[in-house]
């Protein structure tokens, strides 16, 4: 797999602003789109960014707020309309089949298969997965984290002929994990392999309160989607509303040993972020904050973990 | 009542488009705002216009078709987060009790009031009533009609001092309506007042094919918005899709002896209108067409009627 791609399409919390629409973001792996999240106006989004809409292979709900919600079934709705004829996976916590079930006159030319979960492996794509677990919120709340498998290691191409490997089918055996013949030899996979490289990880973590579910799964993620609504001068708010501050999110960061951390889920409060980077990066400093239409690039290679 | 005001907030069919959101525009009369219709992206459209939100006093929704409805809980929820306490009235065809039923977490903190209604008055303003008749679409359908109250006549000061009416009390009984003594005479009011004028009238028809009911519906309006969503050389799809051509909508205006003719819910396949309108001229002319944003004053006043 080469490039992994996060496009947020709406940063922001509760209701929609000029400058940030409510909750949504595509995650674009090799052959792959996953949507998460789909807030009022993500089809209006979708359509002034670079994700494809008919690329979309399956959404992931993280709780059945509006604000996350309900631009589901209008986007369903124009996925028909544009002639999508393939199955389409949902998923998302308890309740979402009866909310997909209760849209009038739904009659999409396609198959739609809804995934009720409340944690655990919901999905798996060519060469990753997606594993769900639920936060703390005032509704019952899933993060994800799509996680890239495993990759193997370089393979030592001088080594293979050292050992008599000749070039050609065996290499890729070898490349693929399996031991081969050589003469009366066999060679094993180790030998000419360097070790497993982890995949890349990317969680997204919204709404919840800090808590150790969001640290599990965000174990040592490259990038680390977090909601920060709030300022530390709101923490009762932020308590209170089953929402994390700034600092709440970049704790998560730090107690995860992520690598990145990026910002989400802003209240219309802040015009800027800059008050909540500011909390958030002497708790963890590699964080930045989403905009609307913001793309990042997982980094192929984690960076060494800070000490 | 001084100004009645009509505001497109989306001018398009089925799916949103760059130019144009689905379906919604808000009638604004004195003190009361309404709205008709709510597609995805209506509270987004209204944060770009001149309505306020907060002033909304009912929501009328023609049928349950998506790009007519799904921006409804959105805007509910919105306006609960505002701060909104006072009543709302909805109004609808069959099966919109049952959809606001099942939005997740609703928790509106006001009372919202549903009417199905399949035709006849729904709604009662302070010097307005809304009419409902049921259109001729692919589902129950409404249209809808805003009816300013009959105007009292002038009334004539001279020939009321001549009867010898003293100014004071007695002219504005006369005024609304109620007989006077002065002396051992009865004056009565059409002694002194010209003739009724007749309300101001506008009526919003989509979806629909042409139809006597939308004819009945709209007679004698000053504004007709009717749906345009082809050009003539569609016109058969526009018959087995049950909508309508812009000629079929200015036949509509035509037969209603409607005053003017706005044509709206056009197909994204339309980069401009030009065609729509060239079609309809040629059977009504006092037309235009609508596009998102734009704002039409409701004239004081009814031209003479088209000869």
């Amino acid at each position: 797999m080469d490039q992994i791609r996060v496009v947020f399409l709406g940063t922001g919390a509760a209701a929609p602003t000029r400058e940030r629409n409510v909750s949504s973001l595509a995650v674009i792996l090799d052959g792959a789109t996953l949507l998460f999240d789909c807030g009022e106006g993500t089809q209006h989004q979708i359509m002034r960014s670079s994700v494809r809409p008919g690329s979309i292979d399956a959404i992931f709900i993280t709780h059945l707020h509006g604000d996350h919600l309900f631009g589901l079934p209008g986007l369903l709705a124009s996925l028909g309309l544009n002639g999508r004829s393939r199955d389409l996976q949902l998923v998302g916590p308890p309740g979402l089949a009866r909310f997909i079930a209760a849209i009038p006159y739904r009659g999409t030319p396609y198959s739609i298969s809804v995934l009720e979960s409340e944690g655990g492996a919901v999905y798996v794509g060519l060469g990753f997965r997606v594993d769900a677990a639920l936060l703390e919120h005032s509704v019952p709340c899933l993060g994800f984290s799509v996680i890239e498998d495993d990759r193997p290691g370089t393979f030592d191409v001088a080594r293979a002929a050292a050992l008599g490997v000749p070039a050609g089918p065996l290499f890729g055996l070898l490349q693929r994990g399996s031991p081969v013949s050589v003469g009366d030899r066999v060679i094993h996979p180790e030998e000419v392999l360097g070790s497993t490289r982890p995949g890349r990880r990317v969680t997204f973590c919204t709404d919840t309160r800090p808590c150790s579910a969001s640290v599990s799964l965000a174990w040592r993620s490259d990038v680390l989607i977090h909601e920060a609504t709030y300022t530390s001068d709101l923490a009762a708010e932020a308590a209170s509303r089953h929402h994390s501050t700034a600092a709440e999110a970049a704790a998560v960061a730090r107690d995860a040993d992520a690598a990145s951390l990026i910002l989400t889920h802003i209240s219309a409060r802040y015009a800027s972020p800059a008050a909540l980077l500011a909390e958030a990066a002497a708790v963890f400093p590699r964080v930045t904050a989403a905009s609307d239409f913001i793309e990042i690039v997982v980094p192929a290679a984690r960076p060494p973990a800070a000490s």
